[in-house]
């Protein structure tokens, strides 16, 4: 170990804190204590929490001493103490998502944090790619051109310019839409919710690829879906599983990622695609299309969205240009039949009331100025370029038997680890060696720890690549290692 | 009538169009028809019909005709009809807010969009006083100085700066809270719905002011709460009524908003807020505390708000700055015990992962500046001229038997109207002269025609208040005249 000592310390705590999730507002021992119980001196433990200080992971608090703060703690767990006088709160609160799969989420957020920490944790793609200035123009015209109209309340429905350009957009995907069909959403996570708080009741039985989006696994769970993981093979969904599953009836929704799937990166075939609507079609089932993804592509032209092949109009169709645009401007849409659709549209009403006319018609500006064509075939070459670079990295660092295959788009890889490695204790490992990833078990109906893991490739250049993975390849490693040894 | 021909009949249409609540899609007569059935020439029909596609209410379709657009359609009714293999949708929706309000709102804001029309109907201020140049400066700010960064993902919980920048704010109030213990939320009824999501299962009992705001209202109909509305006198909530109700039992929740209730003005005096807080805590009742106004006033300063009265840590406290900075910022906070905040932001995640970070640093780079707090006192100011004018409006246009109060703070007034009168109906004779309002009705907890009615004055300026509450008078006085002849 070439590291300073202090570093060393230092790794400790965050070992400590990350690991066993201690709750914020957990006091961290005096310098003098800790310099005791770790036979260092006491300046190598203040640089130790001067940088995890720096991190944001702990705070130093005037005449009382120095605590874990809040960032990412799990939750479920108590940050201070409720007061004397306090209700019984936990018992009081409606279920929720799956706490494990939020402890997981929670530590790798937190993992993401941590200075000089190489992620490939992130499911979207790189910020020094956005389109900041073009994005910047757009909302300056708008302030611009409409004043305090692009600053006041709008519909929840949406502006009606953005829904304009929505439908164009989808349109050339032969989606039958217009402006007025379009719902206007908060990211399509918040479509996927709505669909889900319409349509599933608790109990009710849903199937999903699995794995799968944790965020739609997420709304699910809090509406307490009787969740029916469907394995995937490389086309995507098995629809024999499916079939047997609807035919024991009560399914009341199917979820599925069919364009680059989320996080295997699977696309399903045209031919499979019919095979799924006409399953649905004969067991009476809608079906929710989630197609956030489709503008990040490298290979052969996509097969069309499901919700365009579909002729019973009961695919509702989710997306957003969040993942391949720009996370910050939080909008998606929502194509559904205008009952449902309407439903929504009430129901977004006493949610959030509406989604910012600001970012809304600087979107719509965005859109309709074509910069959005160009920079997807820019992001797609650059990310075609770093998944190639990725997977010449996972050849050189990573040992036999981890498994992966090239994708056709999107931003990750998922990546089949070695017999016998966990994913969990290598999330561990890596985040001390200033690694992070996103652990496979986050993405399953039940989580556990998988053999699993999912890279993101787009957020980082050549070379930050290579060093993680060099890094990673080095714990992975040292993981087999220990793991052929027992 | 000194009206135009097109005009009339462009009245009546909108009427059709507004009163008896045409779905979207519905086909309008062709332009021969309808001059045939109105005996007056093509020409004039013509000109209404472009005039109401001007105002987005109509929309040509090449080859097919005319329609009826679907803005603002009330919930509940049919756009289109559904394919003929199409699911029985409505039979699977959730039961979802009251559709009677649901329908009332959707005419109120379509009311809004019709050309040359006065609207009081809005909940908030002027958009040609919204600090639109301060905003934009911040907005520019931050990406110059954040770049990527304050455009990607950002932590369900809200941005860092913003949380420390609410929670200045928040303790200059007495209320506890530090960055780590606010949430940022889309808006306060965001802020709203999570509380309620976590709290309330389907029947449980919730006390609310009766009249309330209507997207709390829609948030518990949508957890299909059991509503108790409790009436007001002039120092708001009546506590002789909420304590009958509490000793009965099974009350889960209450929400109020203490300071410049909406709709009707009024502020709950110190002792009768720490009274609540007495009652509450007796019986183990949380209070959902909306304090979403409190920056707008004219008059004696404020009582604290609840949370920062109450010892024991059981009021929760939601509230933003849309209504009294920008709208478009979809910004507001939640104050709440660790366990049900932390319940608040894994659902928030599932909701629609985060609030826009663009929009959260601009709005933190902001209320740091200062500006936020000058803004304030010229709204203020300007506010406290309009209300005045618009009492004196009152005074001058309406008939003797409509009763009102000044308030000290917040955009609205309500009003009660002469015995007798339907606010619907003057609604909708209102409309046509081209003056909107918010009907009481669609702020009670059963929404029936009701005697009152909600005007803002803090939208308009005083010609325009004189403008509107005279047509409004005219109206209204031609309304009482024909009640006295029945």
């Amino acid at each position: 170990m070439n590291q300073p000592l202090y570093r060393r310390v230092q790794d400790e705590l965050i070992k400590a804190i990350l690991r066993d999730g201690a709750p914020a507002g957990t006091r961290l021992p005096s310098l003098r204590r800790l310099a005791k119980d770790l036979h260092v001196s006491r300046i190598t433990v203040e640089a130790a929490y001067e940088q995890l200080q720096a991190q944001g992971l702990i705070e130093a608090r005037a005449r009382s001493g120095t605590f874990v703060t809040g960032h990412g703690v799990p939750p479920g767990r108590d940050e201070v103490d409720d007061g004397p006088q306090s209700l019984p709160w936990e018992a009081r609160l409606a279920p929720g998502a799956n706490p494990a799969r939020e402890r997981m989420l929670a530590q790798v957020f937190r993992s993401d944090r941590i200075q000089d920490t190489v992620s490939f944790a992130w499911g979207a793609g790189d910020p020094r790619l956005f389109p900041i200035d073009a994005f910047r123009v757009a909302l300056n015209r708008v302030l611009r051109r409409a004043q305090g109209a692009a600053l006041g309340p709008e519909d929840s429905r949406g502006n009606a310019e953005l829904r304009a350009s929505f439908a164009a957009y989808l349109r050339k995907l032969d989606i039958v839409a217009s402006a007025e069909s379009v719902m206007v959403t908060s990211g399509s996570q918040q479509a996927i919710d709505l669909v889900v708080s319409a349509l599933v009741r608790p109990g009710d039985l849903v199937a999903v690829e699995d794995p799968s989006w944790p965020g739609a696994l997420g709304a699910l769970e809090a509406a307490r879906a009787d969740i029916r993981g469907v394995p995937l093979d490389g086309d995507g969904m098995r629809l024999d599983v499916l079939e047997e599953l609807l035919g024991r009836g009560g399914v009341r929704l199917i979820y599925t990622v069919p364009t680059f799937h989320n996080p295997t990166g699977s696309v399903m075939p045209v031919g499979r695609r019919r095979e799924l609507l006409r399953l649905a079609q004969r067991h009476g089932v809608p079906i929710l299309e989630d197609d956030a993804l489709r503008e990040v592509r490298f290979g052969n032209p996509l097969p069309p969205p499901l919700a365009a092949l579909d002729p019973s109009g009961n695919v509702i169709c989710v997306g957003s240009f969040t993942k391949s645009i720009l996370p910050a401007a939080r909008l998606g849409y929502l194509v559904a039949p205008p009952k449902l659709r309407q439903w929504a549209i009430a129901r977004k009403r006493s949610m959030d009331l509406f989604c910012s006319p600001l970012l809304q018609r600087a979107m719509a500006d965005y859109l309709d100025s074509g910069e959005a064509v160009r920079h997807w075939k820019r992001i797609s070459r650059a990310y075609a370029l770093r998944q190639r670079a990725m997977a010449a990295a996972l050849e050189r660092h990573f040992p036999r038997g981890a498994h992966w295959e090239h994708t056709e788009g999107g931003p990750v890889m998922w990546v089949r680890l070695p017999d016998g490695v966990s994913a969990r204790a290598l999330f561990e490992q890596a985040v001390r060696a200033r690694v992070s990833f996103a652990p496979g078990e986050a993405f399953f109906v039940a989580p556990a720890d998988q053999p699993y893991i999912r890279l993101n490739f787009a957020a980082l250049n050549a070379q930050e690549i290579e060093r993680g993975i060099a890094t990673l390849g080095a714990v992975l490693r040292a993981a087999t290692v220990e793991e052929d040894l027992t």
